[in-house]
């Protein structure tokens, strides 16, 4: 099977799990406001690098399939506090309006807010197979990924910096934060519920970092390429054209050097791994080529 | 010592514990911007209540003190979000500005999701003299007060009821929800982490339950005869005028009855815990009588 097909499988089972897991549409207003923005086409990148990082481990699904659940609630549930006017005022997310057009400014904040919570009583009550002490952990690395020295700060940062030139350091310090950080949470989250060693999590930690980077990188050059059909939302709305980028501030070759620098080094993070790493290691090459 | 006394020094406590847990005010914005809130004048009712119950079961502070903040934390979290122009649009609370009329909106939308993140790790990695398993039980039944059957589902219900007349059932499950969801779960998680049988954890969350709602009606009767002096807000704002409270409804003097009425169902609620439970008796007079 080639990574798109394994990709694609990986999407249903937590497609599935989530559908499982969430509260149904009827048992309240909230639940149906916060299952508009999580079935609204996303890809699940975090969830599946999760269940590619179990495999690598030779863990079993049931042992870290509700917290990718979980990570992927938090993703979504900071894309649409991000989406709102206050912050970066988008009306469209892949080509769908996003909550707040859909359901009111208030209704998307509080979806965000339930679905916070949700994601770790997800993790809590339907991880199988994982001791009280590892499911503990992992729920620590998730939290200790959001707050004021992760996803948070990184969006601050993002916000302070608009319509500044920064510095390339500066830059990477926010998507160190915004994107890499929830990531590296998901990757060691994943890696601590199938049992590794320390010094394992602290190489897939490493390899989530500099795959958090590319990521970003990529998301840049296709921002800077896309076409609304293509991306499914408004691309350079004023107030992205306002921030600054790996191509706004290095140019579109060198970005593109710099992305492929940070692949390199995600192959060199899972090298442990041998042949058990492939899927990983194409997962890299994958996250630098894809189209969204 | 009477009450009072008593109330003020366990307000010490929580404020020295979340001095101490949450982050320094240098070390991120958002953290300058969490402490602004967390420190703007809150009486503590939710933690110190949590320190009656500890002491009610023979508990230890140490086994409930940072999920006493925890849950401070999140009612702050709530308060910031229903605060914002999309909720309630308050620019004043206890006197001071709100979050977003100090900071801009998404600063405050930021903080709140910061702050709910934060309350869990803190629950996780400062509760001390606790098992493993108290510990997650205490932060699911946490977690299980938020979301879309608890504080969220309230606050929408809530909203979506502005402007219209609705029935007293209505409006009870609205504050069984918005307000009584979150100090049921902080007496059930204070009583968890002491300890407790399953059948005194019953009767502690249906003492809770009548606290919250005798609680609410305290707070409609005095919106009803406050002035701005008085409140640190302002009274009656437009949006506040629009809904519902247990004073529209039913006229002062029953809304007068049926808090009393709650407030005796939770004496008999406790009643279990013969003179130990004194203060958390007293605690449900105090309630009735308070001056915000």
């Amino acid at each position: 099977m080639n990574l798109q097909a394994y990709l694609s499988k990986n999407k249903k089972v937590i497609d599935r799990a989530l559908d499982k897991f969430l509260p149904e549409a009827r048992s309240s207003y909230i639940a149906k406001v916060m299952r508009y923005s999580v079935f609204a086409g996303g890809k699940r990148f975090r969830p599946a690098l999760m269940l590619l990082v179990c495999e690598a481990l030779s863990g079993k699904v049931k042992q870290v399939l509700a917290a990718a659940c979980a990570v992927e609630l938090i993703h979504t549930f900071t894309l649409i506090h991000d989406d709102l006017p206050c912050m970066d005022d988008d009306d469209y997310r892949r080509g769908k309006l996003t909550s707040h057009k859909k359901f009111g400014e208030d209704m998307a904040t509080l979806a965000g807010d339930a679905m916070q919570a949700l994601a770790y009583e997800i993790l809590l009550k339907e991880t199988k197979g994982v001791s009280l002490q590892y499911k503990m952990r992992a729920l620590e690395t998730i939290l200790e990924a959001i707050g004021s020295d992760g996803v948070v700060t990184g969006q601050v940062l993002d916000i302070q910096s608009e319509g500044k030139k920064i510095s390339l350091s500066a830059l990477e310090n926010i998507h160190l934060k915004k994107t890499a950080a929830l990531i590296q949470a998901a990757v060691k989250a994943a890696a601590i519920l199938c049992g590794a060693s320390t010094k394992k999590i602290t190489q897939l930690d490493r390899y989530a970092q500099h795959l958090g980077l590319s990521f970003q990188i990529a998301d840049d050059l296709l921002d800077y390429t896309s076409s609304f059909a293509k991306m499914g939302k408004q691309p350079g709305s004023d107030k992205k054209q306002k921030k600054s980028t790996y191509v706004s501030l290095l140019g579109k070759e060198k970005a593109r050097q710099l992305m492929v620098k940070e692949r390199d080094q995600t192959r060199r993070a899972i090298s442990f791994l041998g042949k058990k790493g492939k899927r990983l290691a194409e997962l890299a090459d994958f996250v630098i080529k894809r189209e969204r």
